[in-house]
């Protein structure tokens, strides 16, 4: 297994199969209930089936990286976390309004069609919201159930459990400040980097990573590339966590075991490389969000503009734009009914203030400062190695 | 402590004290992300400041019946319960377009509020709903962390899991069923009966029993009112459980623990008492939405008549109805502008085809068979008598 197929694909697809298999069992619970649950079974086994699988990738280094093997067990606990993500896309679809998810029709719209296309009572807008809410939140709890049979040892779970609890909090706190940033009308460069800390930054690589380490078992010692079996016991209470400043001050989640399972050292080193790769990452996002191929990204062109997101790309290409690229953005960001002509004027006034210019400059050097941290991270060597490849393919032109 | 005080009210203020301090705990989490999440973290602590508590009541007595000690640490676990429905009721009140929640205005009502008050950009709706659906899903997460912090042995918590588990996907595919018979004109009594199944009867009951049972410890023997020490260690397979219909065909939650404990007349006798005070509660709960008194329901008069909820009230009133009294509440039922004239008149026309009669005598014999039920159970005398007094409690008149 080279380290190229491993980081990627290889994870990949066995997460893919997890999930599969997950979902399988699930529905086979929910038609118990009926068999007119078959259509919401359907639709989340279509969504399951798509995605990067970037926080089960992390998740699963985050392990190896600290030692851990490879095994069945890490896959299942991993691919848990592709479970909050679909439940927290179909929520965030259902709030930005989104009528597209992975080159499908978002799950709020697929009802939303469903109750047209059979002419049932009251509106159809409101049967697809109230779809989205229950089958996101669905999702969002099975992440729990899929993390909890995923038949790593008790002690392994029970040091995992801080991490991933801290990891959702920190996800929803994101968007909540994200929707209250964006109705306030903060448009500053900082407020959009803040928002990204905890719904990027964090959430799809920090935690991941902090979780696979901690899942593995605190203190555990760097491995060779085989690694060792999962420390079963040993729980380390570690009150230093350096470099993990967004945890300073709250010590009641750590009675139950560190946050990143008391290795500070290597908790350290995974943020180090997680919060620059989790930001230039969604600076990645940003750009394909307003310039991307429609082919690419599974959205329409501009929909990032149409839904008048308040990214760190719109924050720096304010913060340089002349008065008339200002009216051409103020023009057209957050218009519904932005169409090819307005998506072209917008791009070009964006990219015409350099913004576009300047994220490339900030992805570029905060991939080569995340990749440095691997540097002298307590990390196995192939870990080190897929980790590196990850954060040139997280952040590529390609997406 | 007797029986009286301990089924409600002594549960119900340890309840509170114990997610007062949680809030307390997860507030100070929040802030850590930014001053700006305080409103969040004031309207979940308002939300959690109020409700009857029943679900962590039924958690608790399933603990104790099973022989487990009162102990602070199956209060915090059964808490958790609340944080779960908190959650759903944000979520259910948004779906609901309910203006109001407890006496106080609805989570997304008071979003809506703040955005207008301080003239926010875009639209005070899709503000609000939002947040609704960010901070619920807070809420629902917590539920696992909560759970997890209890307190109680890991040996426990591993036994609860798959109760915890099934709960949730049993309460959003009830869910998922009433708005799909809502929409699809469901209008038999069966096929509300069928959501009430699942929505309310094993939501608020039976699981909570059945988690209460399985945190004691498989086979737990019926102990003395001090109980024994919950049992840390034993897991039993049990393959049976009888009388729990619902499970049959699915044996994959089964292999990490049964889902009542293991023991399968216990489970039964929970589930003989659980399902038909579950079918009698919410009989009384949608009496009370259309007849019942607003300072006692927190709702304004005829609400559930306002957003045309489909309850087994309406469904035994309709396969009742003469042809006038069917176009009375066809013309009032769902008529979001319902004033107290139209309140009064769908009023006397669903009491007018002896309905409400109908669902008091369901009521009555639903909790008889519930009390009987508890007659030969394998529990203790003290929950016995608590689980009586709930049973009466749950389903009185006053609410």
């Amino acid at each position: 297994m080279t380290p190229g197929s491993a980081a990627l694909g290889h994870v990949r697809d066995r997460v893919d199969r997890a999930l599969q298999a997950f979902a399988t069992q699930q529905r086979g619970v929910l038609l118990a209930a009926g068999d007119d649950l078959r259509p919401g079974a359907e639709s989340i086994a279509g969504l399951l089936a798509g995605g990067k699988r970037l926080r089960p990738a992390f998740c699963y280094w985050g392990w190896r990286g600290a030692g851990g093997p490879d095994c069945p067990e890490i896959i299942n606990a991993a691919a848990a976390l592709e479970l909050l993500h679909a439940g927290a896309l179909i929520h965030d679809d259902l709030m930005d309004a989104s009528d597209t998810r992975r080159g499908q029709p978002s799950l709020h719209r697929q009802f939303e069609a469903r109750h047209a296309g059979h002419g049932w009572h009251g509106s159809a807008g409101a049967f697809g919201m109230g779809m989205a809410i229950l089958l996101g939140d669905l999702l969002i709890c099975w992440t729990d159930e899929m993390f909890h049979t995923s038949g790593l040892p008790t002690d392994a779970l029970r040091r995992g459990r801080p991490v991933l609890d801290r990891m959702r909090t920190e996800v929803f706190a994101g968007q909540y400040l994200d929707l209250l940033g964006q109705a306030a009308g903060d448009e500053t460069v900082a407020g959009a980097l803040r928002v990204v800390e905890f719904k990027t930054a964090k959430y799809t690589i920090e935690r991941p990573l902090h979780l696979g380490a901690a899942l593995a078992g605190a203190g555990a010692a760097p491995a060779g590339p085989d690694g060792g079996p999962p420390a079963g016991g040993a729980v380390a209470g570690d009150g230093a966590r350096a470099g993990d400043g967004a945890l300073a001050g709250d010590g009641a989640l750590d009675r139950g075991g560190a946050l990143a399972g008391g290795d500070g050292s290597l908790a350290a080193a995974y943020t180090a490389y997680g919060l620059p790769l989790g930001i230039a990452f969604q600076l990645r996002d940003d750009i394909l969000g307003v310039f991307g191929d429609p082919a690419q990204t599974g959205k329409p062109a501009g929909d990032d503009v149409r839904e008048g997101k308040r990214t760190v790309l719109l924050a720096v290409a304010r913060s340089r734009a002349t008065a008339g690229q200002a009216r051409v953005i103020d023009r057209y960001l957050g218009d519904p009914l932005l169409d090819e002509a307005g998506t072209a004027k917008i791009r070009a006034a964006i990219a015409g203030t350099g913004a576009v210019a300047e994220c490339e400059r900030m992805i570029t050097r905060h991939v080569s400062e995340a990749i440095a941290a691997l540097d002298g991270a307590p990390i196995t060597a192939e870990a080190r190695e897929a980790l590196a490849e990850l954060a040139v393919a997280a952040t590529a032109r390609d997406g």
